[in-house]
């Protein structure tokens, strides 16, 4: 065992409205980056109108459900009282309370243990474009160089 | 203090279809092999139609409104683009987003510091039973031999 | 680098019925107390009817319209098989298992890496006040005294 250690970093993705962006890439690459071997990824998104979730990642149809469904959980022509950021302000917020904005995923033999069917997502939840920044954190074991 | 570790295991969990199975027991099981004493206790699971949840673990009926809840957030009935696999698999990846597929558990002298209500449970929300794993990850303290 | 710690705090919130109550200010006090660095903060609430959640500090609005959400995903005057406990119990275990129990916070030189318009909620589901217990975890890099 070679002692535990922490290592961060910030991932910045550009979204394109309502939608799924796969990071599970990014997040792969990073552990490689870092010589990650065995302990847990933290991924963070810092914003209250995008989440992150894991969901399936064969049939897009499935992603296309889940945000009809975030739709019907927060339609935006029901009456907020938060108003001043547009009708899709107040939605987001709530379809980021649902689905959460931190995930912990253990990492084992420098690859996180998703199951074939997995893949981590950013949601973004405004209509608009954005640049969403998230933040990583691994703790556990690197492998020696 | 004897320096932070991290350990890892998979645990394998038979299902009979919709419903909540406590993993509490297994959990706490794991984490006495392994002699943890103070850290963090990550519980992952590896599916994207079964989920985690922290419930209370006193009247059954709660775990049976729950379920109920659950399916009126995610009514078979609905149409869905995603209908390869069966009428309640699209609602199981919905509630599987909303309930979430990791947790972090505090661990303090060896036992997770759950409150005197909480039990952990995997949700199963395919109809028929599944083999579900989930990965387990503690990073922290251990005890001496 | 000063080699990875783990630390652990017990946080009582007393709550007045149902609400959002902010405790990014505790948290940020504790991780300067122990004089973390580097690593990740586990807030984990220990009970099954509150919970946490991170959400827009600016608008009061925003979090009125989240407790209106929260009520209309879980409303009192439906048939519940658990009512021993009053009408606002078992929609306080839906909401809970909505929201969540548990929140993994990246900490970079001593600071949670929230973002501009990120605090950390605990909230109040039930009707009356509570004594609420979080428990929390650091893992990571102390700076030295």
């Amino acid at each position: 065992m070679t002692g535990t250690v922490q290592a961060s970093h910030v991932l910045t993705v550009a979204t394109r409205g309502k939608g799924f962006i796969e990071i599970t890439p990014e997040l792969a690459r990073w552990l490689e980056n870092i010589s990650a071997a065995n302990g847990l990824l933290t991924v963070f998104v810092r914003h209250t109108s995008a989440s992150l979730t894991i969901q399936e990642n064969a049939d897009p149809n499935v992603r296309r459900d889940l945000l009809d469904a975030l739709e019907g959980f927060a339609p935006e022509d029901r009456r907020y009282a938060h108003q001043e950021e547009g009708p899709d302000d107040m939605p987001s917020h709530i379809k980021a309370m649902l689905t959460g904005v931190s995930l912990g995923i253990p990492v084992k033999d420098g690859r996180m243990t998703l199951g074939t069917w997995q893949g981590v997502y950013l949601i973004e939840h405004r209509a608009l474009p954005h640049q969403r920044t998230i933040a990583l954190s691994f703790i556990g074991e690197t492998s020696p160089a």
